[in-house]
């Protein structure tokens, strides 16, 4: 077990290392612990790997200049300079959030970033200044459109979250897939078969096997197939996608560049880097402030009481496993899988630092 | 077969003889007849029913004075008066463009409201200004969160509408449950089961009987059960209820008044009438209009040129299906189920005017 200072000290120190301005490494750091105690592990820790081999490979920029290209009273769109999409995103969402300030609404779309870690983060980031947040990004093509077998799209996740006044906020942020993608990658690891309805071969008959991925297969969009709504998981994630890219001028769909040094840079463009969407809604722009949070305090305990069903005990609200997750890990502390500890451990020699 | 023209007349027809004014009779046809040639008839003709006999408890105002109640540069919150949820709905949209050509995007939530038809059109209603539409509404509470027995949602629906070059538009309009509510209607007039992820009975076990909502059942959200990720179609479908009612003052969830006169007038209000909620983006907020126009012909012919599934002939982008189905019934006609017909002539008579 790790305390959360011990992992965002580490983690501040290679990026600084890797040339990072402490101010940027700060944000990083934050962004992934963020992500290890809300219990999505898959955006955490494992990830510095992937930025550590990008950089070795010349493909990020660790001193990005960040700039607003373009601008009207309530837009902005900002290019990330290649840099780590945490410092692109979170710059993004406080230039929403000072739009939101005059004109009501905040709406920023990024180019030229990359993976940018958990989209939650972000969103949360409107819930300090009473306002709603708004978090779209695209990522790696993986995921096929209804009906097809091409690999046109990423998980691509929204998410939103939204202040209550003594109800804790309502934060969802989940992936336009049935699964995230790393879940696949634990089946394979244990060797187990994965439930129908995740991904398919590369025919696209439905299968079972976690690593189909290898094989020429794909995974599918929310709904798993026609006739269970995966046009509608479809149309969501395109949205995510023009929203992300074509809104900010950065690489769509199967163009998305990979967040990992072992793919190939990809020969065609069509924008500029990985593109991400933010929105920040001053709620008073609406309702007065403390009548829409008691509204949402309504809402919450109205839907925490709707009946379970047979064997369920309870109905969560969205954002409910990430706080309890936050609860018990910052008291008992964060683990890592051997194969994460194994890879900070080799960084770390390679950085000239300790890790334990 | 009908004529556009002479559906459009006879609506109208009923909706001034209801003591509708002639430019909101208009209003209300268009919305209808939309529904009926993009192939959604479940939101068309047949809701004319509906309204005569709201209007016949008194339950709807023919008169309604839609008011903007509340404004930022960049948002507003529309009261609709208790009218037909058309009339708030065009207008909504109206004033969310408005806003969009000075703030650059204009955000409208609604309350007071009524079942509109269907959300796509008011997202499409932001092409001819080179905007993005977005257009959310709660509805009457037929679908359970994950984990829940208990109707608390309706089938909340998403629209998204994005103008190309020389490609049709973008446009993403559905339900945030597998299937509309209109199917599980048709399934049981035929005696037919339905396949297991459409609904549960009234334990939460899965049902294949498109009638078990009368016997306690619900509907589930987008997902089907918490392993394909029902928990993710739940929180689009909170969202959705949360944006439409919360941010405008209307009644959320469970407390959504019927869109049906067979069903009581609700005791509990937690806000004023039905809610929906409205959004346009000026794209040249982001990019330079033929720019992005260009990019979205360039991500269409991306996605329409995916390799298609073993026996799927072709892959579709949002809005395919509906531009067809309009194409094909302005040119063949629209075709109007026995019982519709019979609900219009009898309609018809009372009002005093010839239905054939």
């Amino acid at each position: 077990m790790y305390t959360y200072n011990y992992l965002f000290d580490f983690t501040r120190n290679i990026f600084t290392r890797m040339g990072c301005s402490e101010d940027d490494a700060d944000v990083i750091a934050e962004v992934f612990l963020s992500a290890e105690i809300r219990g999505h592990s898959s955006h955490g820790m494992i990830r510095i790997k992937d930025y550590h081999d990008l950089w070795k490979a010349g493909r990020v920029n660790v001193r990005p200049e960040i700039r607003i290209v373009h601008e009207t009273p309530s837009t902005a769109v900002v290019d990330g300079d290649n840099g780590p999409g945490m410092i692109a995103a979170k710059r993004s969402m406080e230039i929403a959030i000072r739009k939101a300030m005059t004109a009501g609404t905040g709406w920023v779309a990024a180019r030229n970033s990359n993976h940018f870690g958990i989209a939650g983060y972000y969103a949360m980031m409107a819930l300090d200044h009473d306002m709603a947040g708004i978090c779209l990004t695209n990522a790696n093509p993986l995921v096929a459109p209804t009906f097809s077998i091409s690999r046109m799209m990423g998980t691509n996740p929204i998410a939103v979250a939204i202040p209550a006044l003594n109800q804790p906020p309502f934060v969802a942020d989940f992936a336009t897939t049935p699964i995230a993608r790393g879940k696949l990658a634990v089946a394979e690891k244990k060797g187990e078969r994965v439930a129908l309805g995740f991904v398919q071969d590369k025919t696209g008959k439905p299968s079972d096997d976690p690593a189909i991925l290898k094989a020429g297969g794909s995974m599918v969009t929310l709904g798993g197939d026609r006739v269970h709504g995966s046009h509608k998981g479809y149309c969501l994630s395109a949205i995510v996608d023009i929203f992300s890219a074509v809104f900010s001028g950065a690489n769509f769909g199967p163009y998305v560049p990979p967040s990992v040094a072992y793919l190939p840079v990809l020969e065609k463009k069509t924008g500029e880097g990985t593109g991400h969407f933010f929105g920040a809604m001053r709620i008073d722009a609406f309702q007065p402030g403390d009548e829409f949070k008691a509204k949402m305090d309504e809402w919450i305990t109205t839907f925490r009481t709707a009946k379970p069903a047979d064997g369920q005990e309870k109905v969560l609200i969205p954002g409910d496993p990430e706080r309890e997750s936050e609860e018990r890990i910052m008291k008992e502390g964060i683990s890592l899988v051997p194969a994460v500890k194994d890879d900070l451990v080799k960084i770390a020699a390679e950085m000239g630092i300790d890790f334990i």
